[in-house]
């Protein structure tokens, strides 16, 4: 088995497509419940088919980043975690602001499904005197007036928008203005931000719509 | 120009990118913005660039399902539209139910993304006794031991899925039980459901760890 150092697993992501890093993430999510109830190897069968995606998807996706698991054996579970978190970036901890401190940021300040990665969100903003002050799930509500302090002091790289459709366009680039790298947007509209700028939209409307669409064609 | 009646427009969508009917469903929120400021005809480059993809794709995209527009002038801002409405298969009102009311889920009640489309949530259920009768943005929680008589009286075919975790595979085997053919899930969990019901994963934490992929290995 060839081993896999750190430097030959991490490399820039321009040519995987994104759907590969999804996927590597929902497996790093399943290895961690599979770890869990102390299971220490596991082929690409087992991991792959409760996901709803073929074995050979995944050691197509893998393949990406060298070469894992022993041909009859499968993969060692720590292992394979610990080398998709560094694929992903995610050895090290990120700090994340939630910018809307109304139902849906509160509801993402409880949100679970951060627990299985590094992702730590530390820090909730908005510009509601009301809000201002409160602790949501332990995470005390800034004024988003000093948002450019809290991104500084947190090291914060990336950003949940989930203000108001008509105060994201305005509040996205003041985090950007702020050193923000990344945003994943909760309002229902289309953001326009500086190149280098990532953002992908949890657009909820859109995706029921989408899903709606497959109902109304395919029955 | 060639007219494209309704039935030639609604056409199966095995062979169409899912890409293209989130597109679709993006501009088709864009031309409502523009029938609002009363502009009555676009051309591709307008319409799609604000919106981040390129005219090319648009026409791509809309080239499945027939020929609009008129070269040198556009499209008629109120016929595309309609047009994509019925594309969408959202040209009639679809009802929606939010399964769970608690942060999210009440968040979700008040969203206001639906606006755009023929999506109505008009129920929301939960097994929380503190909860149920409660009124949450015009709707009022019902007993989810009652979904299936919720999800006939109201010709329900698609819920969204807001419950913890733990709950969710659960919930969802229970609400297609009860009729529902697409659930549109927030759940950090793969769900394991029959063939034949549209899935779509709202995973917040997997699309906020992709975009810190990106972060990590792009700088």
């Amino acid at each position: 088995v060839k081993t896999v150092t750190k430097s030959a697993v991490r490399q820039p992501p321009r040519g995987i497509p994104l759907d590969t890093i999804r996927r590597l993430s929902i497996c790093l999510r399943a290895l961690n419940r599979l770890k869990e109830r102390g299971i220490a190897t596991v082929n690409s069968v087992e991991l792959a088919e409760p996901l709803n995606f073929s074995s050979e998807q995944l050691r197509k996706d893998l393949s990406y980043f060298g070469r894992f698991g022993k041909a009859g054996v499968g993969y060692n579970v720590g292992q394979l975690s610990g080398k998709i978190h560094s694929i992903l970036g995610t050895d090290k901890v990120w700090n994340v602001a939630v910018l809307g401190a109304g139902e849906l940021g509160t509801a993402l300040l409880g949100y679970s499904g951060f627990e299985d990665f590094n992702l730590r969100v530390c820090a909730a903003l908005d510009n509601d005197p009301r809000k201002i002050g409160k602790t949501i799930n332990g995470v005390r509500v800034s004024d988003i007036a000093g948002l450019s302090g809290v991104v500084r002091r947190n090291e914060i790289k990336a950003a949940i928008l989930t203000v108001t459709k008509t105060a994201a366009q305005e509040v996205a680039q003041k985090a950007v203005s702020c050193g923000i790298k990344a945003v994943l947007n909760f309002a229902p509209v289309t953001l326009n931000l500086p190149k280098g700028v990532h953002v992908s939209n949890m657009d909820v409307s859109c995706e029921l719509e989408t899903l709606v669409c497959r109902l109304a064609n395919c029955n």
